[in-house]
């Protein structure tokens, strides 16, 4: 038995560790992105998601983690100095995989209009194969 | 049923709903106090604690959320301009209460010496009397 | 000479100096609000803004430092779980009194209609009575 | 005259600011960093230099920002789980080079044993060639 488990309640299946990991990581990614300047220039959107990326990484549990920010609605062209935008909500878009022993979840982050939310929700939570 | 559990995957019970929105509000806040200056005066390590506690009450199905910073760990008495400190996963101790229709969820972040770890668990999980 | 001195350029004024030391703070506390949740209920509102007044109060040469949330831009009146706001650029203002050796510096950061930019500038720059 | 400059005192100069601009954005930069997960992978390192390097890039003024975290003091191997760091004031190296008008600015930040600080200070201010 790892020595974390100890901490845990014993009511807690796997499955529940799991959805608890993930929620973990998802609200870490969130607030680690907002307020990070940012431009519609390619290449910025790009490091930014990857440095990003290469940081939750290094979280337990995490398999992968993609963001793609929504460059549709990053504004700035960088006509003068503060033409330029910071990431918030509304363009945060993920996608983890987490597993746990053996369960695997896909969850995302995304702007929901009907909501005007960034929801974070699990799309899918399963036996590993 | 409300809008935006269409975007949860149907295999996901109340349970593990509940136990991934006490992941979130974790990792928000402790991503939210890294790096916050700080020094030993009590005045201000209960200021910020208040400021967050209140920021993330804000969050879904929170019912309580308690910030007790570990004070012997931080660091400087302003003997000098430099003497202070920073929130760093060394200090930050804090226990959330969540419910989420019928299931409340007790969780905490806390330093394990064993693990060099700010480790977040779920110390109970149950059925709303 | 104080130890830290010998890092800066010796063509530095103490004017100088103060403006860099301004720039910091302002900088500072701009990402570390940028992400917080929030919501209209006022004592939220406060009780965010004097967590964050204490965080940078601990920084050298602050004297002063007083952060007025833009209320009427909050949204979110907790109609539902969702429906609450995040601190951004939009409505973070503040003023910092800054004290480095003679030198006393008023600066700020406010919203700019016209440049949409969360602007921040020195007022008042002066040799301290 | 640009539309921002109505904002500041009228009696800063062109050089005061000039440190104001460099200051706001080692706060910014610092602030950014501090709490990202990060291990002792030199593809992680990496990126999350390269991704923050891209964003502050976007700021008003900047011409170029080289963060170099002092990849020593950075702390897991990934052993376990719960092997890796996050970002704290004692890895953040930095070196800023901005330009306002005339004058050009050569800023950094790095950790002071003698001080135990992370300290942001500038190295060298000059009128442009």
């Amino acid at each position: 038995m790892s020595d974390e488990k100890i901490y845990f309640s014993k009511d807690l299946s796997i499955r529940e560790r799991a959805c608890f990991e993930s929620g973990i990581k998802l609200g870490a990614l969130y607030h680690i992105l907002c307020g990070i300047p940012i431009s519609t220039d390619k290449k910025v959107v790009d490091s930014i998601e990857k440095g990003i990326e290469a940081a939750i990484s290094c979280q337990p549990y995490v398999k992968n983690v993609k963001i793609a920010l929504n460059a549709e609605k990053i504004k700035g062209e960088k006509k003068n100095a503060f033409d330029y935008d910071e990431i918030t909500g509304k363009i945060i878009r993920a996608e983890l995989i987490l597993e746990y022993e053996c369960i695997k979840i896909v969850a995302k982050i995304d702007w929901v209009d009907s909501l005007e939310y960034p929801l974070m929700f699990i799309e899918e939570i399963q036996e590993k194969d």
